[in-house]
């Protein structure tokens, strides 16, 4: 039985339509993604903050396409082709990204301290603001959408409290805004129907949230939202059949 | 009222013992550990491995001093003093001394791509071997356990259908290692009480298990199995009140 998830728009549109068409040369890096996609929004945004060539190639994840399978066995993106070589998972293809190409603008400190710090704050986007955020919009429960919720505006309170300015690290973007961006962007679902609001993080988080969504890469890498209505959808009722969607429906951990 | 998971044996025994008295001297890296705990060994490991000059302090994280509060806000072991200031979470720690010590034998491969490829597997480890060996350990109904115990097999199968031999990436003892071989030195948990076996999972796991088991760093930082088993009982039964407990109680993600 096909999966109905399967069933998004089939290609970029908007800005995101015009960057993926001047993306289709050959080049070292092969970027598998959907236009969709937070954790391959990643990968994207990586990219384009580096200026690194790449061929854009849309890849619908939910076909688990055989060719595919054999880039990443998951079946997920990103992933991306490496002068021949695969490599998956959006965090581990921005680490790469930064050591592969050193003279490109850094995403990460080059101080170590600094840089253990950055890693820090990233495995706190992807361990307590993302998982809480990703439930609340799942769950069905009142009850349980508002210890979600509240688990969400903790979680980013306690990231804003950080925030040096403008970027979270200060003068530098790094790779803790890019994590989080994709999130922050879709924060519209959960402020329409969770309750959630911007201002209610407080400790500056509004004025980085709308900073977040003017940087360039972020306009750039973005789909007109309409397509995305149908995918929110199925989340909202928990009919989404995702391995994210799938993961928390049964409790298991995704990041 | 206090956590009963806090009554452990308050100090490292037999070689782990030897190990912590070589090192009470004040050095630039203050290293925080609880002599039982799987993620301050991955921090320990990485520092013996390295040859990295730390002073050990043991911490019992069930108690959340306050003292120690301020240095891991989470409350947690490992976390680590550099200089004054802190860092906390076990591969962050790792990813550190890496970075901070270039000339000390490095635990990461060198090659951007090789790298890469070792974090992924770092990923694997912490994503998809070790919750279900955990929850395996927790759950107490006969088929949840079923369900976890297949789910662990068939994680470390393809873990171990990658590994090149003697060590996961061949001749570098690497932290793709490191990450995981506190569990599986703990295996005789799931191999005693929940029909797990290093036989079962094939593909040269059990030979590359003893071939960790004996490994000179892991073989050092151990300390006595029987105060060991007071910790697990607890587990066992359901019964533990660490995060990691709550949080597979909770079907939570902790990683
Ligand atoms: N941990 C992965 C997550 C990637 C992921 O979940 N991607 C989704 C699209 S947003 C996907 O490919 N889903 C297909 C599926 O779940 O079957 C990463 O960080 O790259
Ligand atoms: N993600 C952390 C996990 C560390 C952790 O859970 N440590 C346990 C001891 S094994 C702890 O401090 N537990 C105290 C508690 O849960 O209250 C890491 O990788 O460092």
């Amino acid at each position: 039985m096909s999966n109905p998830d399967a069933d998004v728009h089939p290609v970029a549109t908007g800005p995101a339509a015009e960057l993926v068409a001047q993306h289709q040369e050959p080049q070292d890096i092969v970027f598998y993604c959907g236009w969709f996609c937070p954790y391959a929004a990643r990968t994207w945004l990586a990219l384009e903050e580096k200026g690194i060539p790449y061929q854009y190639k849309e890849e619908n994840p939910f076909h688990k396409d055989k060719e595919f399978l054999k880039i990443n066995p998951k079946g997920l993106v990103p992933a991306i082709v490496y002068k021949g070589r695969a490599l998956y998972e959006s965090l581990v293809i921005c680490e790469f990204l930064e050591d592969a190409f050193p003279s490109t603008p850094p995403l990460l400190p080059k101080d170590p301290f600094e840089r253990a710090h950055a890693r820090l704050w990233i495995d706190y986007v992807c361990k307590s603001v993302i998982p809480p955020f990703q439930r609340l919009v799942q769950m069905q429960e009142p009850d349980k959408q508002r210890v979600e919720l509240e688990a969400t505006i903790n979680a980013m309170r306690t990231l804003a409290e950080k925030i040096k300015g403008p970027w979270f690290l200060g003068e530098q973007f790094s790779l803790v805004d890019i994590v989080l961006v994709p999130w922050v962007i879709r924060d519209h679902v959960i402020a329409q129907y969770r309750g959630y609001s911007r201002e209610a993080v407080g400790a500056g988080w509004k004025e980085y949230a709308e900073r977040l969504a003017k940087r360039e890469s972020v306009v750039k890498t973005q789909s007109f939202e309409e397509h995305n209505t149908k995918i929110y959808r199925r989340y909202l009722r928990d009919e989404a059949q995702s391995g994210l969607a799938k993961a928390i429906r049964a409790g298991l951990p995704y990041m």
